[in-house]
């Protein structure tokens, strides 16, 4: 826990620089969006702790694998998320000595990430040597109207001197990814261009012996000057080296005198690019934003945050904290992911940092769906879904290097390109849960937007060939009579390689159900798009079906019959039932604790049983979850980002309201107070849509039932009111819940019918009503 | 399956050089002595497929971890043995020109392995440029009887020329571990000198972060040279540069004139000798054996075999490639440990490659006591137990890793120095049935050899150590009212993290029934010494002892009451039950299926609940074993080679003779036939025990009950007679079985009484008879 960060309603702020935390505050920091992004480096060197970070969406390279001990079926490579080109660089030098604020005396500090608006901006005054005083004043974004470019005004004034300064903005492609496998780089230079305020770095990722795409990247920089706001163009000094461009300018600054610069920086990408054309089209690229110009760059970029956050603002009334939170968090996923673009998907870390490989984890289905589904376009959620559906014959091919035929599909545990890009046995092979997961996302967009066209275009072929895998993945045991799923990891990794795990059963044959309910729905309804589909999938209708269903009747779930809980898996009361007061000196166990000694005891690490009644609600009578949760949740040691979220809407939902708030609390604050002590890694992107979910499924009780949007809000006693916005089938709404009042408002044109505490509530476009 | 070595009773003959099988040949071929070994590798330079290898007992290097995904208690370093220097290196320049085998015509060659004396020799005829034919003929061997030295005869004759010939004896310490983690080097120089005919280098392992122990080696080596057979001395002009020493002789040979070079080498290592010292010894060393000169040694060398073969040979008359087999593995097992020192082990490949990292397994106590028990010294085995004695502290940290307190030690998978050396967490944390083998050993010891003293001595503080670890690792299920062992992996390492293996609760079960027992006898025989055993390992003797006592009265063993067999594992019979002929096309399945798939099936790699009746066998019926091994035999694909053995042995006993002999011929040509495809990374010597005791336990039912030799011999089909030699308690016998009859031959002075087919046969001393 760190508590460095000042407390703000819209901004996250660094007071006085913290140069031991200066890695996690970059990464609190970093901007994006969906496009790039940046973590939240100083412009001039810094020769203090430091991870440089600049990311392009969908960039990545295919990093050697290094295990221990290799098994058959592991992926050769892990895609990693690249760290590529600084753009942001711009060195400073006064009467010949470099600025550095790791060397130099800190007179004040601070830096803000204004979430509202998306920008960073930081203000010092530094004392160089000599007794000089400089201010520095630097501001700086990644536009989300021009998707492609960052831009930066930064400015210098000496307070008490005068001096010769020489800026030089520069490009620098000498960036490795610090967790590379074999400590190797991953970028080789193929064209740089210099000339006057301009330079330009074309970058490809180093050959592969896997037939990996390789990508170029061009970024491009231009800049402008101006003293004391007034244009000055003095001589610039290009100069290039292997992977480095930059341009010199010297002015003399008296006492006083402000200089500033604006710089202007593209990254584009072959993906979106054709790579021989890439230089021309960053030239025009900057040519059109340097037109543009900052002011009218920065106004245009915030008016789509205006936006955004119009869309998707959750507000807090009584706990500033909360309320920096919830926003904190809401911020980084809109910045991560925009939905533009059907190739694209949330990366673990975001673009905050590189920790882990691959962009794409079930994370997405379970976590981020719901999110996007209520706070953006309908698009953007499909966009997510037509992504698995463009990765279905490489998670057909993943399932085939296990031994699966016949069209199975295991989609990958962790994937950028679709292949499987993760190692360890008892994950990349048996975390199978995930397939379920991309099966339900499709249940729940279809749900949620009532869009009939996703299953027959493109969902529908992703049920099968999942259904595929279930049917082939289960084993018929005599010795029950019944099937049983043998060797698998369920959502709680402190359990490795368990038979039956309740939740892997549950969602493999709620799968088999779901398919066999839209091909009978397409049977009647679509009978000749249904054809379509069997004759491509090549479906074997009379055996399949059948399969599928006998699997649906008789699928072995374990129960114990004394309490009345389903057990997480077959054997689970075999072991020693204690709970997480009885090792509270012994906690995060993943950090005490021996592998083995987690596996044998019963602490759970995240949501697992309960993961299965929170998306399966429907399907159980509310004192079955009360019991499987007054079991499971006290030894449940949420040491996964993502466990928290799912006991707390659950206990919301039973009426718990103290442990939903600590469950919300775990989760708001995580990256922001340090709490599992890796934020300097990178923020944990994917389970931000958790908290939101805490408020808006939790607090506020959104849920969809038989097409119609439902709200069972109440209050935390902390709070004094919150209030979100979410868009549902073409309406918006604004929900606000104080203590004795929900207000909702219809702030669209399309009117709206929904469930508040069980009663039909009817919105007129604009209309607003009280409860 | 490779087919180019030729048949023969007691050598292992290449006939015409296979290149393309160069590092297989290479490690059948290697010879020890266990202080020291080699590769079968070339003198001369070799630039064709090669792996040089030459190793020093003891000597090792930890080497950085290297892991996918780091966990919680996972060892920071892999010991490694260590590649040293080369010291047979001797380069041949004809006329300007470096002879390598790989470049020159080859018109004769054979590399022959005479097992009978342990000498390496090689006969080649070669055609240099110019259609000139050399002969070469070398012989080497590391001396049995000075055990830190080896020599080298090395000849080259003109066969149709005349030319001037340079001779360079060097010593080369640029050598790696082809198996590095990182690839790197793990030597630094510290010393080296050279001088007429002599050289020295001191090499020292390279400083590491672990305070693992630095080891120096000295390489020494000084020549001699005749023509014809007659002494020359020759200008020699030595040669120095970084670890490497040389020292040249130029000598004009005229048309079928040979020049015969005799190289002697010293490895001595710092565990043995002070280091500053090394230097002096290694020159005194040198010039002792030197002075021997070649043949001398020679003579002491094979006398040392002739005396190990007179103790431990094996003869089967009927089929030459079961007898060259046979004594290939005991060869073997005889050359890499001779329990001289008892901080010593037996390597998983010897000396005879690099693969794996540290030297002891628990294949030391399952499979290679009871041969050297047999066929050794009494010390012998005891100093395999003494090491297990002396790492006992670090065992008890080991365990303390993991969270284990109060003394209990958890001995290492893989370990060099008593620290763990292997990082999959499903064999380094729950393969803990290896701590049983280490206490069964004991016991094993102790009932062959009658020896009393080891238990209070040594044996019964490992055995209250591993007890305790015993005690803390299983838990009292609530359900079954019956302690459970949870999260382990058996011996079949085809199931990982599996809930009550039979064979870890039953020899967990055992060694504190073993321990209570030992500390009942030691009571009422020596209970001063069991009192100072209390002391020392602060024995709570009420608490302990109850809680020992009520584990072994209320452990849960798996069982099926349908077939009336054990059940490997909780849940065992969820699994398909297949064959292996149901899977013919699809073995072996560790090349060819995936993990997780291997972990559902039910097939299993090695011998696990057969395990346990193999060394318990005495604690069940005939008819429990033959329904067991009814059940588990055909779905065992034995992709372990130390499976067979096992499974051999069990027949044997059930008189299941075909099968015992397929067994057989499956441990026994292992490497000679290169069956797993791996026998260019080393040979399987530990697994060659297993070898030993598929005849001498298999179709000579050897077993010892109430202190007494047990015999219950037959002959297989294939062959006409058989026989061996083993120790016991001080007598020796040869026992040969025939079609017809058995002959007992006492060899020593002791008289033994026997128990053979049941009958009691008492032999005096040289006595023999028939049966």
């Amino acid at each position: 826990m760190k508590n460095y960060i000042t407390h703000d309603e819209w901004c996250i702020v660094e007071n006085g620089f913290h140069p031991e935390h200066n890695e996690i505050t970059e990464s609190l920091m970093s901007l994006g969006n969906g496009r790039m992004g940046q973590r939240g480096n100083f412009e001039e060197r810094y020769s203090g702790k430091t991870l440089l970070g600049n990311y392009v969406a969908g960039v990545y390279f295919p990093d050697k694998t290094r295990v221990g001990w290799w098994k058959n079926g592991y992926p050769n490579y892990f895609a990693k998320v690249l760290n590529a080109c600084n753009w942001i660089g711009i060195d400073v030098q006064i009467g010949g000595q470099m600025l550095d604020l790791n060397t130099c005396q800190i007179e004040e500090f601070s830096r803000v990430l204004d979430m509202k608006k998306g920008i960073l901006e930081r203000f010092a005054t530094v004392i160089l040597p000599g007794e000089k005083r400089l201010k520095i004043h630097s501001k700086r974004f990644c536009s989300m109207a021009d998707d492609e470019s960052g831009a930066i005004s930064y400015s210098v004034t000496p307070l008490n001197f005068e001096e010769d300064f020489i800026i030089t903005p520069y490009l620098d492609g000498n960036i490795r990814n610090r967790d590379s496998n074999y400590n190797e780089s991953f970028w080789n230079e193929i064209e740089r261009e210099t000339s006057e305020n301009c330079g330009y770095l074309i970058l490809e990722t180093k050959e592969n012996p896997y037939g990996v795409e390789r990508f170029r990247v061009a970024t491009g920089m231009r800049f402008t000057a101006t003293v004391n706001g007034v244009d000055v163009q003095p001589e610039s000094l290009p100069f290039e080296t292997e992977k480095y461009v930059s341009a010199s300018i010297k002015i003399n600054l008296k006492q006083g005198e402000e200089l500033a610069v604006y710089k202007y920086a593209v990254n584009l990408s072959s993906s979106n690019y054709e790579a021989g054309n890439l230089l021309d089209a960053a030239k025009s690229y900057i040519a059109r934003i340097s037109e543009k110009g900052f002011e009218q760059l920065y106004t245009e970029h915030i008016l789509v945050w205006a936006d955004k956050w119009a869309k998707n603002d959750i507000t807090i009334d009584g706990n500033v904290a909360a309320q920096q939170g919830i926003r904190f968090n809401i911020f980084h996923l809109g910045q991560t992911y925009t939905g533009e673009d059907e190739r694209l998907n949330i990366g673990p870390k975001g673009f905050t940092g590189e920790k882990y490989g691959g962009s794409t984890y079930w994370d997405t289905e379970a976590y981020c769906i719901p999110f996007y589904l209520a706070t953006a376009e309908q698009k953007v959620a499909r966009n997510l879904l037509v992504y698995r559906h463009k990765h279905l014959q490489k998670a057909i091919e993943n399932a085939e290097k296990l031994g699966f035929t016949g069209g199975a599909a295991l989609y990958p545990m962790v994937t950028m390109n679709g292949e499987e890009c993760h190692n360890e046995w008892e994950i990349t092979f048996e975390e199978i849960h995930r397939n379920g997961a991309i099966a339900f996302a499709i249940y729940d967009y279809t749900r949620y937007t009532g869009d009939k066209t996703y299953l027959p275009e493109f969902g529908l072929e992703v049920l099968i060939g999942i259904s595929r895998f279930w049917k082939q993945r289960i084993t018929w045991s005599k010795d029950k009579n019944l099937y049983v799923m043998l060797g698998v990891t369920g959502p709680n990794e402190y359990e490795n390689n368990v038979n039956n795990n309740w939740y892997t059963n549950y969602i493999a044959c709620w799968t088999l159900r779901y398919t066999l309910e839209t091909i009978g729905g397409l049977w009647e309804n679509d009978s000749k798009k249904l054809n379509e589909i069997i004759v491509k999938t090549n479906l074997q209708l009379n055996v399949e079906l059948a399969d599928w269903k006998h699997i649906v009747e008789n699928m072995y779930f374990p129960y114990d019959e004394t309490r009345k809980v389903y057990l997480q898996q077959q054997g689970f009361l075999d072991k020693e039932i204690l709970t997480v007061d009885d090792i509270a000196d012994q906690r995060p166990i993943n950090q005490r604790w021996s592998w083995d000694r987690i596996l044998r005891s019963c602490f759970i690490k995240q949501a697992d049983v309960l993961q299965g009644l929170y998306l399966f609600e429907e399907d159980f009578e509310p004192d079955v979850i009360r019991r499987n949760f007054e079991f499971y949740e006290p030894m449940t040691v949420h040491e996964s980002s993502l466990s928290p979220c799912v006991h707390g809407i659950l206990a919301a939902g039973l009426g718990l309201k103290e442990k939903a708030y600590e469950m919300y609390v775990r989760t708001a604050r995580l990256d922001l107070d340090d709490y599992n002590n890796d934020t300097e890694d990178g923020l944990h992107i994917t389970s931000m849509a958790g908290t939101w979910m805490s408020v808006v499924k939790g607090f506020a009780g959104q849920r969809v039932k038989d097409g119609m949007l439902v709200l069972n809000p109440y209050i935390p006693d902390q709070w004094n009111s919150y209030s979100f916005r979410i868009g549902f089938q073409g309406s918006w709404l604004k929900i606000s819940v104080k203590k004795q009042e929900v207000i909702i408002e219809n702030t669209s044109e399309k009117a709206l019918a929904l469930l508040v505490n069980g009663k039909e509530v009817y919105l007129e476009a604009f209309a607003k009503t009280q409860i």
